[in-house]
C-alpha cells in the first residue's frame, strides 16, 4: 500500500487471489487476524490520528460543513471503538461451513447445502473512516476479501487504517490483500470499479441517493442496495393509543437521521380525533405535514404533497395521513413505502395478520418501534447494512448475508439414466 | 390480450397490480388456476396448434434451421406435456408462508423470517413456446405474477397459450394479469423491458450468451443469470478407474447439449497412463482436444488452447488436461470453470474434502455424474433454471428460489432506548 498508483483492475486481481486463500482459512486464523488488527489500530493510533488530522485540515480548508467534518474526524476513543468492533466480530460465530440443509435422494446421492464465502466483497462508502475497519472485519470473518473504496476526503485516514489492518493479516499468516484499498478515488475510476465482473462477487454501496443512483446506472457487478427507509407507523382503529403514541414518538424522534426512523404516520379515521391531537402535543418539536383530514385535527399543520409522502426526511419532520380502512392503510404504505420497515399498532389479530402479510417490506413490525430493524437489535452481533432489495438479502445484513451457498453432492458412482 | 399494442410500461403496471392480489391468494386458489389452465390447454389444443402452424410456416419461409423449427413446433403430445407440467407444479408444496427461522430477543420481540413472493417475475426466453406455460406455472404457484417476453418467432403460439392460461386464472377467481405476455417483441422494447424497475422484481433470462450479454449490459432490474456450464470431471490419483470412466462417459455423452454435461476432463498424472487410453476407446465418437501430456496418451488427439479449455462445447467434444497434483487440478477448474458444476472421482476422503471446499461452483459432486445438477434430480419437482451467480440463488432454482424473505417482528409496545 505504498505511494504508487496501481490500476484498479490489478487491485481487483490481487483481492481475488487473496479471496481464494481466505475462503479456506480456519476460523482461528481469521479471528487472530481481526484481533491482531485491533491491536495494531490501538498501538499505532498516533499514526492514524496524524493522517486523519491532515484529512480534517484539508476538509476545513475546503469549507466542508461542520457535520461532515465531524463524521471525518477520528479521536482516540473512536479508534478504540473500531478496535472493539473488530474484537466483537472475532467473537461471533463463523458462518462459513454451516450446512443449512441436507437430504438423500432415492438413488443414494447425498445432497447438502453449505455456506461458503462470496469471494471478493466490494464496498463503496463516504466520509466515515471507521467503515474501513468495520467493513473489513465483517468481510474477513465471513471469509471474503474486502475491496474498499472510500471517499477522497478520508483518503489519508483510510490508507493509515488499511496499512495497520494488513499488518494484522500478515502477522496471522493470512494474505495482506484480504484488504485492498483503492487509493485512486477519482470519478473516472468509480465506474471502472463497479464494472470489475472478473474480480468483484458482490458490491455493497454505503451512501446516499447519489451513490445508489450511480450504482444502478453503472454497476456491472452483482450488488446489494442499502436504500432509503421511508418507514410508516400505522395506527389501527383498535390500537392501544398510549402504546401507539410512545411508538410514534420513539420511531420519529429517538434518532431521526437514520433509515429506520419513521417518516410517516397513518391513522385510522375511527381514532383520528382521539389520537392526532395527542400526536400534535407530543411532537411539538417535529414539523408535521398532512392530508386534509389530518390537518383538520392538528392546528398549524402544513400540507403534505405526494412528494412529501414519498420522502425520507431524515429529520424532525413527519407526514400524516388519515385512512378509512386497513385496506386503504396497506395501499398507502405499499404506494409510498420504500420497502424498508413498516409498523402497525393494533390489538386486532386479523389486522396484524393482514398487515404483516400484505405490506411489501423487508421488515413488518407489530406493536413496536420501527427503530428495531437493525442487525444488533435482531441479534446478528453486527451489520454491514440494511438491504432494501428482495434478491439475496433483505433487511439487516450480518455475517450470513456475506456468504453464498454451495451444493455438495456425494455419490458412489451414480450416473444418469 | 387483444390485438392492440399496449406500452410495455403499462403491461408492467398491470402485472404489478395483479402481483399484489396473487401474493395473498390461497394455495387452493393458485392450484385451481393451474389445473384450470391445464384443462384449457388440452380442451383448446386445436387453437394452439393452429397458431403454432402459422409460426412454423413463417419460420420455414424465412429459412430457419430445422433444429430451431423443431424447438418451435408444438404437437398434441407436447401440449399434453405442458398441461402435465402445470398439474405437477400444482401438486408441489407452496413455498409462500413458510417460516424458515424464528427467535425471541431479550426484550421480548418475537422475530420470524417468512417466505413471501418476489412480486413480478419477468422471463425473457427464446423459441420454445412451452416456456410460456412452464414459467407461468412456477411463478403462479409461488405467488408471483409472470411477465413474459418470448421470441417474435413464437408469438402466435405464445399469444394462444397465454390467453388460455389467463382464462384458467379468471375461472379460479384470480386476476388474468397474473400472466402478462409482451406482444411487441421488437429489439427496441427489449431494453425498455429490462429497465422497468417499478414493475419487475426479478428478471430471469432463459437463452444463450447473446441474451445474457444483453441483460448484463441493459438490465436495470434485479436479475438471476442462468449461465454457461463449462463443467469438469477431475479424475484423482486415487480414483476407482472403472467408476470414473462410467462417470466421464455419462457426463459427456448422455445429453451433450445441456449445461450440466461435462466439457472438460482433468486427470492426475499418476493415473493418466492407465486411464486416458480407456477414455480414448470409450469416447471414440467424441472429438478430444488436450494439452501435450494428454495428447501423448491418446492417438490423434487435437491441441487444446486456453480458449478450448474455457469453452462450453454443448456437443460431442471434450478438452483434456493432465495435472501433477490436486492443487493443480483445483487451480485449473477455478481458472476455466464457469461456476456451474464440478465433479471429482476419488477414493481419498481428504481429496474429496479439499475439492468440495476449494472449488468455486454452484455444485461440487463427488463420485457421480455432473448431469445430476438439475431441479428434478435434486428433488425440487421442477426448475425455472440453474443459477450460475452467487447472489440470491445458486444452482437449480425451484419454487423456493422464486420467493424472498420478510422479517415479521411482533412486540408488545417495545420502544428503543
Amino acid at each position: 500500500m505504498g505511494d504508487e498508483v496501481v490500476a484498479v483492475s490489478e487491485l481487483g486481481r490481487r483481492a481475488k487471489a487473496a479471496s481464494r486463500l481466505l475462503a479456506k482459512a480456519s476460523t482461528a486464523d481469521k479471528d487472530a487476524a481481526l484481533l491482531a488488527g485491533a491491536d495494531c489500530l490501538e498501538t499505532d493510533a498516533d499514526v492514524i490520528l496524524a493522517a486523519n488530522a491532515s484529512d480534517v485540515a484539508r476538509a476545513e480548508a475546503a469549507g466542508t460543513s461542520a457535520a461532515v467534518v465531524d463524521r471525518l474526524r477520528l479521536t482516540r476513543a473512536r479508534i478504540g471503538a473500531m478496535a472493539a468492533g473488530l474484537r466483537q466480530v472475532a467473537a461471533l460465530r463463523d458462518p462459513v461451513g454451516e450446512v443449512t440443509e441436507g437430504w438423500t435422494r432415492p438413488n443414494g446421492l447425498a445432497i447438502t447445502k453449505m455456506r461458503v464465502p462470496l469471494g471478493v466483497v466490494a464496498i463503496i462508502y463516504e466520509n466515515r473512516p471507521n467503515v474501513t475497519s468495520d467493513a473489513f472485519g465483517l468481510c474477513a470473518k465471513s471469509g471474503n476479501a474486502a475491496f474498499l473504496r472510500g471517499s477522497s476526503a478520508a483518503l489519508a485516514s483510510n490508507i493509515a487504517i488499511a496499512a495497520l489492518l494488513r499488518r494484522g493479516l500478515v502477522a496471522s499468516g493470512l494474505p495482506a490483500d484480504a484488504l485492498v484499498l483503492v487509493t485512486d478515488t477519482s470519478h473516472e475510476t468509480a465506474a471502472e470499479f463497479m464494472g470489475l465482473r472478473e474480480s468483484i462477487d458482490c458490491l455493497i454501496p454505503r451512501g446516499g441517493p447519489a451513490l445508489i443512483a450511480s450504482v444502478l446506472a453503472n454497476a456491472r457487478v452483482p450488488y446489494v442496495i442499502d436504500g432509503d427507509g421511508n418507514c410508516h407507523v400505522y395506527v389501527d382503529a383498535s390500537a392501544d393509543l398510549d402504546e401507539a403514541l410512545a411508538i410514534v414518538v420513539n420511531a420519529k424522534t429517538q434518532r431521526p437521521s437514520v433509515c429506520n426512523a419513521a417518516e410517516s404516520l397513518v391513522v385510522h379515521a375511527a381514532v383520528a380525533d382521539a389520537f392526532l391531537p395527542r400526536v400534535g402535543e407530543a411532537l411539538v418539536d417535529v414539523e408535521l405535514v398532512g392530508d386534509d383530514r389530518a390537518r383538520g385535527r392538528i392546528d398549524g399543520m402544513g400540507v403534505a404533497t405526494d412528494e412529501d409522502f414519498g420522502k425520507e426526511f431524515l429529520d424532525l419532520k413527519l407526514s400524516v395521513a388519515v385512512v378509512d380502512s386497513l385496506d386503504e392503510a396497506i395501499d398507502h404504505v405499499n404506494r409510498f413505502g420504500s420497502g424498508h420497515t413498516e409498523a402497525i399498532c393494533t390489538r386486532d389479530l386479523a389486522a396484524a395478520g393482514r398487515f404483516t402479510r400484505e405490506v411489501d417490506a423487508a421488515a413488518v413490525i407489530v406493536n413496536a418501534s420501527t427503530r428495531f430493524t437493525d442487525g444488533e437489535e435482531f441479534g446478528f452481533g453486527a451489520e454491514i447494512g440494511i438491504s432494501t432489495q428482495k434478491l439475496h438479502a433483505r433487511g439487516p445484513m450480518g455475517l450470513r448475508e456475506l456468504t453464498t451457498l454451495k451444493y455438495v453432492v456425494t455419490g458412489a458412482g451414480q450416473i444418469r439414466g
